[in-house]
């Protein structure tokens, strides 16, 4: 017995497969859950099952939502459309209750390096809600890393004939922070983007 | 919408039982469940249930097995019998594959802060096979942390009236370590218990 009994060799095969679970880690979680009630794991097991069967994209912006059209889609007007990359992101922006135009979640970014070009993620629906002319802003919040730089690039080059006004988050120095820990490519966008005081 | 959706919510209400998955994470998984195949997400969730039902603890050691008497102990004889705090440390020394004996699994050490007891841990269950009179060696292989240190000094206490050898695990620097980096501790313990050459 040099080796996981099966029922729970199945388990942590299975959650390895969430994000940045190791061996190690799906060996604790599964002990934890053998560990459980009936009813605790009864509980989990179909909170997974229900948040997958009662969730959908929503068939305007994208983002997960339990109904057809998301509450922001049909609460709000398309005048401006901010760009984000996951379902998280809106939530992240709404925290902070400016903003308020709809979001379009492309679900993904652009990433020649892992095979993933426009095609796979829903630049054609950006356009299509473009083309039907309410839309007078479209703000480009993909992360600033590589991958979210090329995608707005690629989206703004994309709408540019639509004559539709294309904005990007501001980058530099966070809140809070201290110029000193500040990593050189932050910091050198802080000034290249200074504004007028 | 500045707060997840309820069946998000609610999995990842779910997911922060695991342990050290704080809310961000539980988030993480969540949405990779959700953007799963209903396959995978199915498999998941049975792979959790089927763990559960699937297996037990052995009616002699204690350890989770899925027959009523695990493997090691219906084909071992109990004349050493190895003391750990959980099924994990069975597999651990297993995995040597030098120890011959039996396993007895506590399924926790001794903790007065967490309120952990004697009667809280299986030590009834070890002094009863002891009793049995077929044991030469008892060897505690608890953690060398306090729980395991005091866990350990009690069972020796506990088992002394019974004649049985006790022994303890060996402590000091682990094999290919370099004594600069050892804690004070475990050097402490690595020469006052030093071995003739």
């Amino acid at each position: 017995m040099s080796s996981y009994i099966e029922p729970i060799a199945k388990l942590v095969h299975e959650l390895s497969k969430l994000p940045g679970v190791g061996n190690k880690t799906a060996v604790r979680y599964a002990y934890t859950i053998i560990k459980m009630s009936n009813e605790e794991v009864q509980t989990l097991a179909s909170a997974i099952v229900e948040a997958k069967k009662n969730t959908r994209f929503c068939s305007v912006c994208g983002s997960i939502t339990t109904l057809d059209v998301c509450e922001i889609c049909s609460k709000r007007k398309p005048t401006q459309i901010c760009v984000v990359k996951e379902t998280k992101d809106v939530l992240a922006i709404e925290r902070i209750g400016e903003f308020n135009g709809q979001y379009h979640v492309l679900n993904g970014t652009l990433s020649p390096v892992d095979g993933i070009g426009p095609d796979d993620i829903r630049i054609k629906e950006l356009v299509g809600r473009v083309c039907k002319g309410d839309v007078e802003e479209v703000i480009l919040a993909t992360n600033p890393d590589v991958e979210g730089e090329v995608t707005a690039n690629y989206i703004a080059q994309t709408l540019r004939p639509f004559g539709v006004k294309i904005t990007r988050i501001a980058q530099g120095v966070p809140v809070g922070s201290d110029l000193e820990y500040a990593d050189i490519a932050t910091l050198s966008n802080a000034i290249q983007m200074r504004v007028e005081f």
